[in-house]
């Protein structure tokens, strides 16, 4: 039980480093026969694929999967799934200055406490490069969904707000998420967003961003009261994300402005199947699915790599003052976006194995 | 590993139902030799339970806890602590109405879909009741932190948003928070919360609740990247308590509104020792503790048990109505504080165990 | 994950010292609408339970199991089932001499080494008596398997040996086993053991056994390679058993002494369907059953509490001698029977659960 | 939990089959700033390595081992530890005949039963190449238990029975072990044992084996009651090896023999320290070890890969026959020394990370 493993059923084990030989996961838990292959995932992987455009870090990785074991003429065989990226575009020089220095926001100082140790190149272990994996193991997660609802589930994520700029959810447009780097869903704020980000990167700061994950398609019966809700996995997933401070469900923190009224989503029967007439708790009652869209939304804090000069200290405990080059994410919110994906498709692959 | 039981180190597995025989839990990992006593763990139920005043349920519970097994002569012995508390003011003819309709805004209808059967009997194992033995748990906890952190630690909870109305963090007060009925710590609002609440139940609705949980004295270094982090796990306790709809971790959703520049920690030096400028992140970097306080905030939606007349439909899924009379708490989020602080001290205890 | 939890999906929860206020267990992982009464589990418990004849211990106890939670109207309902038995018949002067001498032979001295204190009455958590809750659990978990295999199992143990005194075979007699006291399938060894008994509790001694248990009806396909096995976890099953040194499966160690030509179990057709030549395997082949029947034994050493006085040390490390009077078993291989029964259905539903 | 990894602190989650590309592991649970480099790896796989005398398999695999995380300028980081070895001789030729057959005493008819699909080449997930991988992991453990005890520890593995020659263990020498290929301790069985296999080999036969594991240098205390004992993760952790039907600790199933008398291990105190007079129970008293040598044994069946024709059947369901070419074992027990040795290791890391 791997502090690096996440799920109990589906489950996958992340191991390396952002400047080590590779990263890598081990999935385990996935049916036998499902087609599966390393185009498939790559696909996903190239949603997230740092050095894309101007609005992210400029490392180049091809970041190139490749399947090492549990898939055997094409399919799956119910044995464990080694996936595998080479690290290639690893400047390890620029993280010479901060050998012995902390970056600030950053866990180089908790790492160092915890460990007495720490692969300071690129942030070893803490670095956000981790989360390839994850969106290579939500590739495979997606299949496991669609093999046990037996139907097409639908996870797309968003962000819906950078800085102090948010979306207008009228506008929301699922087909121009895709279309834009920035995967906004509403084409009105897109270069308003653009701008921001251009200005944070001109002055050496960063921004934050909220991002909402939806899923749809997915059954009602998920999620294992009491300590195993579908909820309540839901927020670990996400919050095991590199720089999310906080998640929520459905209406989230915006529920304390409601009443008892207004907030409970009233039932009616359609086609002789329940309805409900809203959808304010997100897809999740007593921590089990409704089988209406899950909705979810985390935020990440402005990157902590930034150029403006903040106060740190040594390892040897002196006071100095760090400006973080390397090549940095002015919005690291943006490439948290198909993580956030993942994340939800492993948690719903997860709950899918206990219960289908 | 049931899915009623949490933690890795420090376990705790729960069950029964509100109107069951009792509810209870079996507490794991406690070290041998603490001294525990039903009284000591008694005093924290007290602060939980029903009944006490008139903005809270009427239910009366003496919720008497009983040490049943893992003590010794008045220590701990490394063994399994059972825990039990018999239920009493089971009114279940309140819940006859209910038998063959689904509550809306509660776990009715997704019990019925998951499992086929459902205990009505005040919503069954899906109650708020079960978090009684969790503030069981959470007592304990608290020993087992004190006993590997060698230092006395304080987790302090406190409502600071009822409805709209915020307290003013400028008036926060420790002692103020135990001497008024709703866990205010900033005299200034009670006041206006106490009629919010009044206000509230004569209209037969009910409010929502923002509760921020506060641990000092806790050292750095726990929490295990990158699937186990302190606030990943945090994140996961809060969200299992009944109603909760979001989890943030220091500034939270609001760092979103915060540039990377003020956004980080900076860090400098202090009687030869590390210390922090401000506590932005809540006292978690990377998922590691920082030695600074843990700061929590989770959003309790508004109750869901409402006398007002709601749309719903019966298990044959005929359109119908519902009022909950019962006995309920027009805004469940007062008796969270002490669930909050027992999730929190139950998670601290099992990175304590783990790293300590 | 308590060490006092066994089980991944079918999972209970074992709580409670020999002479403490009770024992008992949480069981989950049970789905819902099953029939479950106390009176059906306590079949399985008289079965065990002490008392019963001159050839078990005195001690006194009913045995009586209560239902405390997850029953509802005679239904399971999918939550933890939570099960408690008083203590009654709790001499524990009689364990005033042991309080400060280790038994040899018994977990007294790792016990204290460990946990630096020790609940010596009847040797506490580590008792035997802890075994009763397994059966109750296991008498749950035949509920599960009918359920998930849809046909009627049958999980039977026996005695093959006692003292040098084996069975044969070929005498073996289903019926027999549950008509007499020392769950015999030889009619003809039984009254060479019955004497060997009489002679061992005589000259102030003990004897050891070898219980076989075997399962029909269990379908191919249980067990996950590589390292949840369905005979490796059958092996950890068994071996928590108090006093059992050793497991095999199917020719177990006397499989060294067949040729590779001789152990295989050939394989032909029959009415359409595969079928083995053999059962040398024991109904497991790669860590997963074969639907043949399963076939397991274990060696459960001569009670250690025996009235000989025998060498041993105070807890302060001065030489001493100890004659254990107490209540005991001559040969407590005969009680574990029916605890080798549970250990195996536990085991088969937790399987069924993750593969049916 | 993936099924494919072991241990609850330090744990390794296992890929890979026998003809794919590579297969590896991923360790983690290991403190950070050991010492670890691929050459000290490297010498436990030798040792297990095939190909290396007539009395093992011919297939020729250099087995070499790569470090791709975890560790950073040769210390470790607390991070996983990824390992990977290339697989290289694989004539997965030799296994079209298997194809569509099920080998006897194989997990061929299992595996395809269970996943409706199989990587027939060497008996891709299935197969003792597996193995190697624990090798490495318990490489590691070993560097663990060092760290955690203080001290040095010795565990060592050697046959103690061949067919139907047993050693005598007078004769057993440490030493010798190591000098010979069959890891034999008894100067005087090595060459009636080489006959056997050589006659063995001839028949188109295989022998079985009993490997005897011993570890001294290893605390007390280790082991967590009741259902995570020290020995029921032994016998769980040796069963899961290839082949293996039985495990036993100290006397095991001769305990049968033994009176209460003779075999409780009598207490004393010399130089101040508890003693005992015998170790019959092998280390391990309540499932806690006593700090004696701790003495496992377990039993490998003959090797089911022979060239003598079994009857058997196709994936179809028709009769056939098979005689197994490729390159096997004559006696696999003698590879799987060095296994047994790793599983020692990690559990014992595995509990060393829980108690030391």
């Amino acid at each position: 039980m791997s502090s690096n493993s996440i799920g109990k059923y589906f489950t996958f084990n992340s191991w390396g480093e952002s400047h080590g030989k590779a990263i890598g996961c081990v999935i385990d838990g996935v049916p036998s026969k499902i087609k599966l292959s390393e185009t498939y995932i790559q696909n996903f992987l190239d949603k997230r694929k740092p050095g894309k455009n101007k609005y992210t870090t400029q490392r180049k990785e091809s970041d190139k999967i490749e399947i090492l074991s549990g898939v055997f003429q094409g399919l799956t065989t119910g044995h464990p799934i080694s996936l595998i990226i080479y690290n290639e575009d690893h400047r390890s020089k620029d993280y010479l200055e901060i050998k012995n220095k902390f970056r600030p926001g950053h866990a180089d100082y908790t790492y160092w406490k915890k460990y007495g140790i720490r692969d300071y190149r690129g942030g070893g272990r803490s670095s956000a490069r981790e989360t390839a994996v994850r969106v290579a193991a939500g590739a495979v997660a997606r299949k496991v969904i669609d093999l046990k609802t037996k139907k097409e589930s639908n996870i797309i994520g968003a962000l819906v707000q950078i800085g102090n700029i948010k979306i207008n959810y009228e506008n929301w447009d699922d087909k121009f998420i895709l279309k834009n780097e920035l995967f906004c869903p509403d084409k009105k704020v897109l270069n308003q967003w653009k701008e921001l980000i251009v200005k944070a990167r001109k002055e050496g700061s960063s921004l934050g961003a909220i991002i909402e994950i939806r899923a749809s398609g997915i059954p009602a019966g998920l999620g294992e009261p009491v300590y195993e809700k579908f909820d309540s996995d839901i927020a670990k997933a996400m919050m095991t994300i590199n720089a999310v401070k906080g998640v929520e469900i459905g209406n989230g923190f915006n529920s304390v402005y409601e009443s008892g009224i207004s907030n409970v989503d009233e039932m009616g029967v359609k086609n002789n199947k329940p309805f409900f007439y809203s959808n304010n708790n997100g897809g999740v009652l007593g921590g089990i699915t409704t089988g209406q869209e899950i909705i979810c939304r985390f935020v990440v804090k402005p990157t902590s790599s930034i150029i403006t000069k903040r106060k740190t200290i040594t390892t040897n405990l002196k006071k100095t003052t760090i400006s973080t080059k390397g090549r940095h994410d002015p919005c690291v919110g943006i490439r948290a976006v198909p993580v956030g994906e993942a994340m939800m498709a492993t948690t719903i692959a997860d709950h899918c194995l206990r219960y289908l």
